[in-house]
């Protein structure tokens, strides 16, 4: 068995070995080579490497569906930093800062094909892979186009909240264990619990995000503390203090709203806590962390070999910052 | 066996009857209804059809698949349309010039992650089927992205301007109609034959385009006539004619390059005319054509089978508008 990091650490060997992209025309293939030379954390192509040792060795398919995986995340990640006028990703120029927009648009099409030509050179049970990475691939979509409607509607519920993150996120992290249990040749029940299993954490993880972004510790995080709130980005614990809200309070956070003041963060922290929202976030992580580690539980396999992804799962819901 | 017309009327038909994209978020699909309420020719899902049939009676992964390259198509175009600035297309307003960029680009990706929905549901020979679908529509990118090269360079030559229109709008008829071979069970040779024909009768097409535009009779055609010389595009007409060009002709070229007159075109026509790339286009559109009947005249299928494809393709290369 492998932890997330030795895991991480092969796969980005490999891809730094394998020639993914064509080299001509050098306009559309030079920003897919930029922006996979670029540090990141690799996290799904991880997770279906260890969806795939959870149940026997990793199969070659299983380093096929992690490159797709991986190219499909980025293929999101240049056309939602077009979407989202995004300048920076990991820490550099994104694509269409760099080469424009129509290379934006262009390179990001050709990722995500190159995604399913990795995906085509699955083997075994092709097929529940596919249809399994098309129906995630169609609910991240979903989800970005959510997010967008959300940032211009003021009735946003909490549940339609935790839905959207589910599908901007969740789901792809879900997708990623579960292609990889698939491909390990895992029962339907448990490639089942484990998708739940990376559901779960992934929206407890966004929501300690959410959480983070507002009462983390700040310190060597590249991210200003409550620059949600500066932004008035709908995050669980707005909306939730929104549903929570008395009349004054409720005043006070429109008014909040519409501020630009140096003291706009420390009073709606202020808010969140009259209005308990603080506590609520957390409980509600909690239910998504205990949630998840039911799931794993209830997966028929070895204790042994489940250290992996239980590790994993501590790390990520246990962050401070 | 069925006509063209009459498979591109049965699609249409089970295309209206069919629901092939959710409905929420309604942001997302409500585009991409839009675009496929439009009136289209539906020659590349017609193509698959009719290569399905060649080899036998029209199975239900053929229409799967006819859909899927349908779709696919429509992706590009809705993307090419946001690369290329175009207000319009199908005589009615581009996604993006409607509904905003954003959506543009992220109806445009649902579009294409649903035409490899539809292709999972091909239940034969889906390694294969898939596979060939990625190699054309990474073919298809590139061919975009050179246009677009092609646009900013001097010194395009002739064979690099017939791999460009090959890759951009060929090899996706070819694939259509291999797509529809190799569900109908067809050998290996077979396919590629039907490969080779649709590759070349595209080229043939798209040389012709270039010709019509220049010397077609423009009477009830939507377009203008010299629309090409106009816009100054690299046509085989124009980079032909630069290349036979002698000194003077060559100077004339330039200057009409970068003059707007009236009699610009009546004057470009005149230089196609004395450096015979007229006549030049006539022959190599002939060569692809002949080419391509032979492919046809190859395939291991009785005359009979062959005969709307032959139709077809007659009826494509002897336009006059």
């Amino acid at each position: 068995m492998h932890s997330f990091s030795e895991l991480v650490k092969r796969f980005e060997k490999r891809l730094n070995n394998e020639a993914i992209f064509s080299k001509q025309p050098t306009n559309l293939y030079e920003p897919c080579e930029y922006l996979f030379s670029l540090s990141a954390k690799r996290v799904r192509p991880a997770l279906c490497l260890m969806g795939n040792e959870l149940f026997g060795d990793i199969h070659d398919d299983a380093w096929h569906a992690a490159n797709a995986i991986e190219l499909f995340h980025n293929f999101t990640l240049v056309h939602d930093d077009i979407m989202d006028n995004a300048p920076l990703r990991r820490g550099n120029q994104t694509i269409h800062d760099k080469y424009g927009l129509t290379t934006g648009i262009l390179s990001g099409d050709i990722i995500c094909i190159y995604a399913y030509k990795e995906l085509a050179k699955v083997k075994n049970s092709l097929s529940d892979v596919l249809s399994l990475f098309n129906k995630t691939a169609i609910e991240v979509c979903e989800g970005q186009q959510l997010d967008m409607d959300f940032e211009r509607r003021d009735d946003v519920s909490i549940d339609e909240y935790i839905n959207m993150i589910a599908l901007k996120t969740s789901v792809l992290l879900a997708c990623s264990l579960k292609i990889g249990a698939i491909i390990g040749g895992a029962s339907e029940d448990d490639a089942d619990l484990l998708y739940q299993f990376g559901k779960n954490v992934g929206i407890a993880f966004q929501l300690q995000d959410d959480y983070l972004d507002a009462f983390g510790d700040t310190k060597d995080v590249g991210k200003q503390n409550g620059g949600d709130i500066k932004a008035n980005k709908k995050t669980y614990l707005l909306l939730k203090a929104i549903e929570q809200a008395d009349k004054k309070q409720l005043k006070k956070i429109k008014k909040l709203l519409k501020a630009g003041s140096d003291d706009k963060v420390e009073n709606m922290l202020k808010v969140y806590k009259a209005t308990e929202v603080d506590t609520m976030c957390k409980n509600i992580m909690q239910d998504y962390s205990s949630k998840a580690f039911e799931n794993l539980k209830a997966i028929n396999v070895a204790d042994e070999n489940k250290k992996p992804l239980k590790e994993l799962a501590s790390y990520l819901l246990n962050r401070e910052k």
